[in-house]
């Protein structure tokens, strides 16, 4: 196993649609100097997008249904229109980024979810294998991949994909080669017990931590998943799983600097 | 100079719109067994995306103008459905099919085309600078590179570029390293004199019987610019091009097989 640092970095749709979050985002992860690679989720652009061209999203129990019209539409916007302005927002910023979709390159091979419980998700797809090489390639020669949350299946069908998901399998299949760190960006400094109040910033959460933190309700409703998602990749053998502000990438490698939370 | 062949493919919309002969072009691509580029255009996949977004595409003296609702789009169209539904079909294929726009890892910069004559292109890239490192770093570890025609000027901004200058640059920037063969895919044989007649296929065309074969208006509209393209990048040092039926592709490695122009 080499040492080498790598970051995996996945940011989300609070942070995407906002230009000026986005910009401050791409600025302090263009100074951060490691090799590193940017996963970037879509929030709601397709969402408007859709509703600009007038189809409805189709909702079974809440959740959003990744029919034809809406695969398309998120094909374009996460794979086009998130992807290329990213990407070439950090060309701007002297880093020599390529947008690829999680599929490029055979990266991430997935299957059609199965319809379970009459539910039929669509065109949303389970990673079921993998293929490190192109990222490996990339980064070797000094590119900053920024991956889109898109897969495919055997049959070139393309598959709508999680974000957090995809970040945390790439983390796994570059353990072999790579010290992984694994890193949420966030709207906030991390996870805090008030969220009004920096003060209350969580800086450590160990598995010893972790149970008490939920039992006194601090953390609770959608930091569960992200954090157990967390600990899995820590099981998995990732050195360390960050939650950091938009505008502190670049601070990651200043060992005084402790403004997030670490989850070892 | 190395003397490894390199196949840079330009394919267009005529292709590209029709899922039939996508596929069979494809295939045929996926036969030949050499290092391959791809370029691709979009043809009307955006003007008919605009159409059922209410956007009217803007037309100054019969030229279409990329403004800022079209550029969307065409990021969206080529950058994201086309690019990403092209790779994904060549992944299915076995292909190691990578899809990046042009101006990923700072492959090709462009600058705005100038207002001249007060005609306004829009976003419309023009090719000043040129790194081919990307698609050599790529092709190197025998991946495929898939391009969409789009650039980016040194601030970020992106530019919808002409497939058929991205394709002859490309040509250009690779014969460093490359013998390169630059094909024009078509939905013809190749040149004909009378389309509706193979026997009229006109196998070679050099600088010499190029002059005759327009004075007989044999040669003309629109395959005029496409054989001056052609022979300027012969001129630079590209070892051939070729036109191509795009069900023809895996014939080229075959040195019996002359059913499609030659340009020498």
């Amino acid at each position: 196993m080499s040492n080498e640092e790598l970051y995996i970095f996945k940011v989300g749709g609070n942070v995407i649609e906002n230009d000026r979050k986005l910009d401050d985002f791409l600025t302090s992860f263009s100074a951060l100097n490691a090799k590193k690679i940017l996963v970037h989720g879509g929030g709601k652009v397709a969402t408007k997008m859709a509703a600009e061209m007038g189809i409805e999203a189709t909702l079974i129990e809440g959740r959003r249904v990744t029919d034809k019209a809406m695969l398309d539409i998120v094909t374009m916007a996460y794979g086009g229109k998130v992807n290329k302005q990213i990407t070439a927002k950090l060309l701007a910023r002297n880093q020599k980024a390529v947008g690829i979709a999680g599929f490029d390159g055979g990266l991430l091979r997935s299957v059609k979810r199965p319809v379970k419980d009459d539910i039929d998700y669509g065109f949303v797809g389970d990673i079921v294998a993998s293929n490190s090489c192109l990222v490996e390639t990339l980064t070797a020669a000094s590119f900053v991949p920024v991956i889109a949350p898109l897969t495919a299946d055997s049959s070139g069908q393309i598959l709508n994909t999680n974000a957090d998901t995809i970040a945390s399998e790439l983390a796994t299949i570059l353990l072999k080669t790579h010290q992984v760190k694994l890193v949420y960006v966030f709207e906030l400094a991390g996870v805090m017990g008030d969220l009004n109040d920096e003060k209350t910033l969580i800086k450590n959460i160990t598995r010893e931590n972790y149970s008490s933190l939920k039992d006194a309700g601090i953390i609770k409703d959608g930091m569960i998943p992200k954090l157990d998602n967390a600990f899995n990749a820590i099981d998995k053998g990732v050195s360390e799983v960050s939650i950091i502000h938009y505008s502190k990438i670049n601070e990651l490698e200043n060992i005084t600097f402790d403004g997030y939370t670490r989850i070892k």
